[in-house]
């Protein structure tokens, strides 16, 4: 993975020529930024560790996993959001005193140990994919931190064929346990943007939500396990698929994000690897009556794998990425449905019935086959964007399907009357990517045209989103979690009972306040930092 | 409601012909007890309440709702597992010293700032209907203990049609609400054993499962936000269908059992009422067959609303209640289907389809038809029994597919050398009513002919199956809670780290211990008192 922007190099891709042509319709003209500083010359200042901390890391887990060199810090010194990116172009950098690689629940515990002993912060890291700020190199108090890199933790730990249960090491990637139970015959089906590099264990931490949640859930309800480490003792939790024995407390953890302790295992239901797989897009009017669409079929049970509206403004860009701008702006919003697994011939025909009901028409196989083919390139073109100068960030939420009209009118308008304050034009797409019965998810593209200052632009633009939700009764996160960057909203959504409920918790399981500080739970440091 | 026994005495009937004649058969001679002592025969201790407790309560609620009259005390004085009716058959009992009825969500707030001021244990109660001791009047280490009666909180406060949500007062009774949906055209459609008194509340507070949950899910996924009165603050939960915000609080009171605070409100997921309605029973060759049949459902995604399979024992005695048992003993497991909702037709077909090639056979609707017509009266059939001097007591349980035969035969085992041991013959049934993908419940209803001391011998006999299920992977409570009759085995599942998350969160919100001591996390003083 690319340390200061997305996924595999070789895979990246220059903007196509109609998206080229369309930006400075859309934005204005565009300044080219100077080029992102390499790896080779970025300065971070040095490691705060001591020969002592680093050795006695080292007995933990071993000399050649307690890894200080500048590369590995680099590596390991923020997530993907857009900010992380911008950043991460400048020569001078914050950086982890330590990357320390754990390979087992039990040197993970030992890290710990040695960790909460020495006052040293510790940041768990999977794959490295926060959008939120959960992985800045915070130390908050303390005198040093530590990345802990998961990913030595890999693997299919078991495998019940007759339940349908798997186990995996939190620090297999998605690739990597696909592959694992496709080797015999199983599927997870957890398909979030960040697929090819998160972990199974970053899933249940940030509370994930997939491509196909219409069909299997979220991760949250997905996972029927969990094992942790806390720097004050190990839990195992989850003894049966439904409980009654006290509080879920298996829920304390997932969209934890590391402030509790670490998530080693994960115990998630899986199903067979299904056989048949069949396309359907369909064209609305508009968002509003694809929306009413979308809600049919949550709420009437059409049970399609995957379902997801574009508005119109993301259905013209996407057909303008493959080239059929013309036709593309006259065509409303866009739905595109993916059928597995069992009974797709009765799914797929209610579903139809439902979407045509709320005044859709189908438009044949060829849309939805482009979307799955692409699913997962998203963040390559927001590079290539970023290296033209324009400004492309994501943001999500989630509200009920009585508010959702009003929701999306107001984040719009906010993200649209922030970057004009700021004297930059932007184009806001919408889509809808997760049904319920009572609500669904609203995920915001923005392209801009900054001029100047993009990060403190973004900063204050991204606030008065953040105002405007919570404001307007949406969730401050739907699956991008809390981390840094959206915790100073979270005792708007939940109520000083609630951040006093989270702060005891974490009291009590890391007395020393050594995991992830500033993520989740805003702290008076992190506050001023960000005044 | 009576107080020493369930529901309207009007409804109650006697045992039916064919069971009174297969009881000595399979119990052995029984001796018919002293009959239970009335209500104005019961003593109670005088109220441990001063005047001037009473008047800051009265100040609180109104003076004509802080009751201390006897009658209401001893109707307060418990739940409604066996050990509770058994104990209510006796001249002296203990009481909470007395009732509170606040009339809104302020006014409990209100009592819980007495309560705590003034070191008063509070027992929150709504239905009434707890069968884990959960309503036991233990004051823990205070001078006294109160009675939290909701009933008054009752209501249909919001009902949003778009959406699909309902926000009901949390002393609504199970009747009420679907009264007040139905009125519109909506139902919850959770119908739980105790559904005619429970209430919303309770539902939430024991996380409930009801019989339509392989349609509608347990109560816990129907509950899409809440809200609790704390003595330390209030709290509101769930603003979004789906949600990365944090870790998901809303799930730490679900099961609760008033040890943080009261809930006072509900929102729940609403559908509309079902126009139709399909019946179907099935017959298998035994339990195993059958509850493969339940797998392919649970996995393959057949759909039916209700679905439940009674073993082989409790077969026999299902059709021995409607005058058939010479036909019955060689019936095998049957299973009831029923079908409500959209799409009835198709997910019949498929059910259908899945149950035939495990080994079921279709036995027409007579079955499904009576069970669901007696659904709600097997507490009234309990009465009638112990009445007779039969022992009747249910517990419940949960587990993977993989484990069910091994945690049933295990089960089945610990209840018959139980009560052998105490030189009592029984009769084990056993129903499988909640599936999932990943496992299921197992209900088990027990007849005991015991000579004497029947709660010392049930004592004994639970104290083994308990230590049974967490020795064979199941979970100490599917849907009937931890109450006090369980707290000693929570520990064992959830862990010592599990029990400080949950002591941690109740320092926080209830420092001065009041809210119902020793449910759900022992306490030493209900450990010494247990012995």
């Amino acid at each position: 993975m690319r340390w200061n922007g997305w996924g595999d190099p070789a895979e990246a891709h220059d903007l196509p020529l109609a998206v080229r042509t369309l930006l400075p319709l859309l934005l204005g003209r565009i300044r080219r930024p100077d080029p992102a500083a390499p790896l080779d010359r970025i300065r971070i200042p040095e490691s705060a560790l001591t020969a002592d901390d680093l050795s006695a890391f080292g007995d933990a887990v071993g000399r050649e996993h307690a890894d200080v060199t500048a590369e590995a810090r680099i590596r390991h010194a923020g997530g993907r959001s857009t900010p992380d990116l911008l950043r991460r172009r400048e020569t001078d950098q914050q950086a982890p005193d330590a990357v320390i690689r754990p390979g087992s629940h039990d040197e993970v515990g030992a890290c710990l140990a040695v960790a909460a002993a020495r006052g040293i912060a510790t940041i768990p890291f999977g794959g490295g994919t926060s959008v939120v700020g959960a992985l800045d190199p915070e130390r908050g108090e303390h005198r040093a931190v530590v990345s802990l890199d998961l990913r030595r933790l890999s693997g299919l730990l078991q495998l019940d064929e007759v339940s349908g249960e798997a186990v995996l090491a939190a620090g297999t990637s998605g690739p990597e346990a696909e592959a694992l139970l496709s080797a015999r015959g199983w599927e997870l089906g957890h398909y979030p943007q960040s697929f090819r590099y998160a972990t199974i264990g970053g899933f249940a931490a940030a509370r994930s939500s997939g491509q196909n949640s219409a069909g299997h859930g979220r991760f949250d309800s997905m996972v029927t396990g969990i094992r942790v480490a806390t720097p004050t003792g190990d839990i195992d939790l989850g003894r049966a698929p439904g409980s009654a024995a006290g509080p879920d407390l298996l829920r304390v953890f997932l969209g934890s994000e590391g402030i509790f302790g670490v998530i080693t295992e994960v115990r998630v239901r899986v199903h067979p690897v299904p056989q048949d797989r069949v396309f359907e897009s369909w064209s609305f009017p508009d968002f509003a009556s694809g929306s009413a669409g979308l809600r049919a079929v949550a709420q009437g049970g059409g049970g399609p794998t995957v379902i997801r509206l574009s508005d119109e403004a993301e259905t013209a860009v996407s057909l303008a990425q493959v080239g059929r701008i013309g036709r593309a702006l006259a065509k409303g919003a866009s739905v595109v449905t993916v059928y597995e697994g069992p009974g797709i011939a009765e799914r797929r025909q209610r579903t139809a019935e439902l979407l045509s009901a709320a005044g859709g028409t189908s438009s044949g196989e060829t849309g939805a086959e482009e979307w799955l083919k692409g699913r997962f390139d998203g963040p390559y073109l927001r590079d290539s964007l970023l290296d033209a100068g324009v400004f492309c960030e994501t943001l999500e939420t989630a509200t009920t399907w009585a508010n959702l009209q009003t929701l999306r009118a107001a984040v719009q308008e906010a993200l649209r009357a922030g970057f004009a304050d700021a004297g930059a034009k932007s184009y806001v797409m919408c889509h809808v990517s997760h049904i319920y019965p009572t609500g669904a998810s609203l995920y915001f593209t923005v392209l801009a045209g900054i001029r100047s200052e993009p990060l403190t632009t973004w900063r204050a633009v991204k606030s008065r989103v953040n105002d405007v939700i919570i404001a307007t009764g949406g969730t401050i996160s739907h699956h991008h979690a809390v981390g840094r960057d959206h915790a100073p909203w979270l005792a708007q959504e939940i109520g000083d009972t609630g951040i006093r409920i989270l702060t005891a918790i974490k009291r009590e399981l890391d007395p020393h306040g050594i995991m992830n500080p500033g993520a989740v739970i805003e702290t008076a440091g992190a506050r001023a930092g960000r005044g």
